[in-house]
């Protein structure tokens, strides 16, 4: 994420006194603001692979290495990081294969398999019939702003919360039958109902809601992406959580994929050709009209200076009493309006694509962290306009024929800014079908093509890609992850 | 809309002493709460036609009469209204062609055109040359609930609100450059920018944003209906505005359809058979995360009766400290929580499908009016829960070619309720194609089919489906439009 947080609010991320406690009772150790240069492990950096990720004259593409080791589900990955340009600007990465125990489990990190994964599952399902847990695949991408603490925070603990939500689920989501509505301690506490209290007509209660497995496990998620934001909220009185970070990740569990996405990484499925987007993207843009709401409704929040109102352009005080296009948190059209002496305030959003701002400031509205975050020479924070809760779209893995050659693609803004849907699934045909089919490293190719597509060369005055635009100069980091023979209901 | 909101609270909504004036500067005289049951005009309904219309019943099916007068474009119209049942449950329709000059203008009723419409054309276009103004088609469904004034009211009104917008957009949009951001008193007025009040980074505003002429028109819409909803409010201090209403409307101008929507009516367009979905019903559910924000946000406005949480069932007092399954307002996953004291409130939005509800009362989240709608043995208002901003979706005509038999079909939820896109499209494609395509009397026969095919017909137990379920018990109305040869940029 180069330029999502202006570079001027950077020195605004305040730093508290360190050595106060954690405070947490959270699932996993805090973060160390000392902490260096760090890549995600499953890269298996050398000393020397480090250095290159840090270098960014040279930007180097890195990649799991060769050496019979495999990602889960020989899911291919490939990044490049701009951190020698700023350490503020870092992705970060995660891939776990995770246990879930009623109240005890063990998290694992990826399994190292030389050929196939059929011993893999065997060990997998015999441990879960031996202790009648769970098992969740996971791949998390984290883009950071305005400091690397969240994002790398995030990398290591996130999918812990998400574990810490399922323990409660996993005898619930392993009965075929609706999950109960009341975990009672009486049994038959959940009989008739007792209206007697009521205060409004009862016949839209004549029934009950249909509550679905699916739906508890996107709770679940969405719930383990607040405690991961309320972690780096407590952590920050101890330890530095330096900025926030957008994140993409994906579950699948018990048949069916979960995407959640809380940023502006996006992730595609390429289904024999066709393209199936998997997540949207939060931006000032595309969450106008929650962020007017919410400056209409609480304008406190503006500090009385900006409005909540939206114009096409900063409008000049000589322009007073004129009439200027304008939209209110109801409108998707334009109309005119007087301009009175409130519309010179700034606007809470501002600007449009790429330059869009909130409070002329952060151009994504959703993810963690942040919490520091302040309007530029104000006191003025920005964090009770993000959101922390993820969209979470699901894909049943079980409901279609998949073939090898079907993917789903995460990538950060590095890889979308400069490549279109089409473009990735493009590449997805020309490289994968270089490869045999039950070649496992065609996976890790195409990740590595789709970085190299969107870094471009180095050429005259920059890096240049075919087409001699210039190429991503951010962090770009790809997962690519086969979905044929993988549902395992 | 016969359920919309509990008939116990239709004594609820008070009405102030008569007399006082309609304080308004609105366009159009106000509202008769005298005014006996009413039908739109263009029904040219004889007294006998109107006693048929109030007759619940018979239900007798009501289209304008085959004397050799059309609606324009030859729009096909039928309805089946149950006001012998309750005064109460009343849809209203509208039909016209509307003018619009830069600051005088000229409503007429439907032209009557005994052949085609070229002469209508020829005399739309002379006035239009002469007056240098603007033509729309116009067509509207109101559904009104607890009172007919606020849909009697609008069906009356709300285009003139309309073309009241329009007016200051006459010139700008009969100019193709882009419209001017800022219209301005003084030349020059929008030159470069005044950046010594900013109070914040400035790069975002590098570019101005793009307004198209189309966005203009949107927010004219969205405008026209929040002052529709104003003047409901003004009016209902000296005339009482009986109930609320939702509000279907289409606009035909400059080659585009737009179409508004404001409720739980539906339109939908059938082109070569294939269904092309024109608006989303905003009901409790669909816009639950909207009401619980709300809720959330403004915690007055639950009057300390309601809980914004979203439960699937109703909490009994002794499941306190149990667990139970909630969603709140950034979640669209299901998750437990320990019952609270505050949890056995009522749920703002409880319910589901036709019965899902806000406060208990009302079953449409969108419309207007409802401004005296309390909770029921309260004082709670629940306007403040209620949106009168309709969704504009847009339709450019210019971009298809159409056959006689593509058509936007416009229905209240009477229709909805029982009959779904795929049976609405093959009724299109059964009774068109049973008429010549030059025939116009086509799409009133195909409208009048398609109120039959939902209210059915009197056997054991009621008014039943040709399938044995019940017909729809609502009132009933649809337009039928079709698309062919109309696009005139």
């Amino acid at each position: 994420m180069l330029s999502r947080v202006r570079s001027a609010v950077a020195h605004l991320v305040r730093s508290p006194p360190a050595g106060a406690g954690s405070g947490s009772g959270a699932p996993a150790k805090t973060v160390d603001p000392r902490a260096s240069f760090s890549r995600p492990t499953f890269l298996q950096l050398s000393p020397g692979g480090l250095r290159r990720a840090n270098d960014h004259a040279g930007r180097a593409v890195q990649s799991p290495p060769d050496t019979g080791r495999h990602l889960p589900w020989s899911t291919g990955y490939a990044e490049v990081i701009n951190a020698g340009k700023s350490r503020h600007n870092e992705d970060q990465a995660c891939c776990e294969v995770v246990y879930v125990e009623g109240r005890r489990s063990v998290t694992g990190a990826p399994k190292e398999l030389s050929r196939g994964q059929s011993l893999f599952f065997f060990l997998t399902y015999l441990s879960l019939f031996l202790h009648q847990g769970l098992c969740f695949y996971y791949w998390g991408l984290f883009d950071g702003h305005a400091g690397g603490g969240a994002a790398e925070m995030a990398s290591r603990l996130l999918h812990r919360h998400i574990r810490e939500q399922l323990k409660d689920l996993v005898e619930i989501l392993q009965d075929p039958s609706p999950p109960p509505l009341c975990l009672s301690s009486t049994p038959g506490a959940s009989g008739s109902s007792d209206p007697s209290h009521l205060v409004g007509p009862q016949s839209c209660w004549s029934s009950q809601k249909e509550v679905t497995h699916e739906s508890l496990v996107v709770g679940a998620i969405e719930n383990a992406f607040q405690l991961m934001d309320e972690q780096m909220a407590r952590e920050r009185r101890g330890h530095q959580v330096e900025g926030g970070c957008c994140a993409l990740v994906v579950i699948y569990l018990l048949g069916k994929v979960y995407v959640a996405n809380a940023g502006d990484s996006r992730a595609i499925i390429v289904r024999n050709g066709e393209i199936i987007p998997m997540s949207r993207e939060f931006t000032p843009e595309t969450e106008r009209q929650r962020l007017q709401l919410l400056g209409f409704l609480k304008p406190e929040l503006l500090g009385g200076e900006f409005t909540h109102l939206e114009f096409p352009r900063r409008i000049q005080p000589k322009e007073l009493g004129q009439r200027m296009l304008y939209r209110d948190q109801n409108m998707t059209g334009w109309a005119y309006k007087k301009i009175e002496l409130e519309d010179l305030r700034f606007p809470l959003v501002c600007g449009e694509g790429k330059k869009a701002r909130v409070m002329a400031t952060i151009g994504v509205t959703r993810g963690l962290g942040d919490h520091n975050l302040k309007v530029c020479s104000s006191t003025l924070p920005i964090k009770p306009f993000l959101s922390c809760f993820p969209e979470v779209q699901v894909y049943d893995l079980t409901q279609y024929e998949h073939c090898p050659d079907d993917v789903l693609v995460l990538g950060t803004d590095g890889l979308w800014d400069v490549t279109s849907d089409r473009e990735v699934a493009a590449t997805v045909d020309r490289v994968l079908s270089a490869y045999e089919p039950n070649d496992s490293s065609r996976y890790k190719a195409l990740a590595q093509a789709l970085v190299l597509g969107a870094r471009g060369a180095p050429r005259y005055r920059g890096w240049r890609l075919p087409n001699n635009k210039l190429g991503s100069g951010d962090d770009i980091s790809v997962f690519v992850i086969p979905l044929e023979g993988q549902a395992v209901t």
